[in-house]
């Protein structure tokens, strides 16, 4: 029997990717080897590289309009020092909206001057700061699209004449933006994308060369641009499993196809947690993400029973972080609605039977 | 038909590792989802990870001897910079032996002076320099045991009273060393140990600690150590292959029981090499690697010949690096006798017809 998969990250992904890849690192395409013994400097390893970064940048809408689409390693915690080590000069301005964005901020501060713009430390990061000023002088501003431990999302992109930089790590390929607003753009694969073990970079090539110390090869974007993220060994199988994920998007109908699924699931699971008296929400109403709906119990003497109940149900990865308590409910692109129905239909039963 | 695999990295493993792993991406071990679907923080990965860690340890014989193995991501080209970062206070000490010592040396001298005691530039990188003397103040000695282009191998460690660090990327696991004289052991796991995109780093705890600057998270062994490889999401799929690779060589007999295997190996490739009057070595002989063979056909008119007849025989990723040029045969662990004996039976065969 399947799960129903509600787990942060690494998450649940499309079925027919699972099978693909799993039949890949069995043998790929008939070649004889497996995915996993090819050299990447293969023919058949480097059009699947190709094709992992043609799907991403024409996804997003950015073919053809001065960007490179890098699948790199370290996870979004090593682009928290690439991106300063890339762009900061005089000054990086951030946004903090979160844990991630703090680890952000600390990375930066060991390269030069750190600004923060804002924060929602004071709630425990509930919402979405929207009133702030960038300091004229600053290389560029840092956001977090998408807050996965606290559930929350910024909706409108700030307006700045800076270098807007973004951790979408949980929200990329959710949702359409006005993508060619970014300078620089990065996603751990472990969400929307691919198994963990890449990282999307997706950078606008015009923002970079522009600092005048040196950078590391291994977090100069310049440098993985010219060698096509070849600079040293791509992690295989990640890339792989990345294209197959990208290429299930397109066919799907790209990003505008897969935003509406995601809301009607967010529809579904947050008016549940709004009607349900049992339940309540963490995130600020207007901010909250349609990828991670963060909600407590009104009663803790009823979580042992939702939590068996949830069991019963199939129902997995729901718990939520140390940082928040309660539960969180992921609902990443390849989530079906069906699996929100049934963690829906236990809150019901609980009301019910409570 | 299964091709007879010399490639040098990413490249052969384990028939039954490449079975087992596809059988986890399609479903773990009954659980109802894919391994590439948990969390990295479920009972299931964290099992996996405690057992990929104590089975490094285990196999070079560091149990209880004060190291810690490390899962990371970003290559060995990553830890030319992170080394530097955590070790390097005063001076570092390097052995130039090849394109990768080179690079290491590169990333290090952006955080202070570096010294080469010894280079074999000179020559191609054909032989391993032997008499050098390290500078007494140096914080550490790097060097890197086996250069898979140029078919070179360290035979014997350096004697030294300062940390010895190396880059085993291409000889990790295939024979034994008092691996206790190493201060910093790592390794990309695309040869022996599993598919790209983790890099085991092995260090002795009490080496670190040292330095005065700041170290970024991502590159900071302490603070990997500290979260057991799990400060940041780690590579799933490329940890588990990597576990599997290292169960597989236990139950076979350890690295003892690999090195004779290698052994075998090398002696009936570089036999042929030797005797056949068609090609000729290209490594120094004293330091001829066991795992990448590198060797040039006398008559260049014959290559096309030897290709096509290579082909033919189902032999796959044999072609020289383009620093050398030629042929690279390369033997890791996973690759049988019997693909030496296909490569060597084609030589003959070549010299035969020729």
């Amino acid at each position: 029997m399947k799960k129903h998969n509600f787990s942060a990250g690494p998450c649940i992904l499309p079925d027919e990717v699972m099978q693909q890849a799993a039949q890949a690192v069995q043998e790929l395409d008939g070649s004889g080897l497996s995915l996993i013994e090819i050299s990447h400097r293969s023919a058949a390893f480097i059009e699947i590289m190709d094709k992992a970064c043609a799907l991403a940048l024409e996804l997003l809408g950015l073919t053809d309009k001065g960007y490179k689409a890098l699948f790199l390693q370290g996870g979004a915690s090593t682009q928290f020092l690439a991106t300063a080590y890339n762009l900061l000069e005089n000054k990086g301005a951030y946004l903090n909206t979160g844990t991630w964005s703090t680890k952000a901020i600390k990375e930066a501060k060991l390269l030069g001057e750190v600004v923060e713009v804002a924060s929602s430390a004071d709630a425990n990061f509930n919402y979405i700061p929207k009133e702030y000023a960038v300091p004229a002088d600053a290389d560029y501003l840092h956001i977090t699209t998408n807050n996965t431990i606290f559930g929350t999302q910024i909706k409108a992109l700030p307006e700045t004449d800076t270098v807007l930089v973004s951790d979408s790590s949980s929200d990329i390929f959710s949702r359409q933006l006005d993508f060619s607003k970014f300078g620089i753009l990065y996603a751990g694969a472990q969400k929307n994308m691919g198994p963990a073990g890449t990282t999307l970079v997706v950078v606008k090539e015009e923002v970079l060369g522009k600092v005048t110390h040196k950078i590391p090869s291994m977090l100069d974007y310049a440098v993985h641009g010219a060698k096509d993220s070849m600079f040293n060994t791509p992690p295989v199988f990640a890339v792989y499993t990345s294209m197959l994920t990208l290429d299930w998007l397109q066919k799907l109908g790209g990003i505008k196809a897969i935003e509406a699924k995601n809301n009607a699931k967010a529809e579904l699971m947050y008016g549940e947690i709004d009607r349900n008296p049992l339940f309540k929400g963490f995130a600020a109403l207007e901010d909250r993400s349609t990828m991670n709906a963060t909600f407590t119990l009104e009663k803790a003497e009823l979580k042992e029973r939702f939590d068996s109940m949830c069991a019963d149900a199939l129902i997995s990865g729901i718990n939520g972080h140390r940082s928040v308590g309660g539960y969180r409910a992921s609902m990443y692109n390849a989530l079906p609605l069906a699996s929100v129905q049934t963690l829906v239909d236990v809150m019901k039963e609980l009301e019910r039977t409570a």
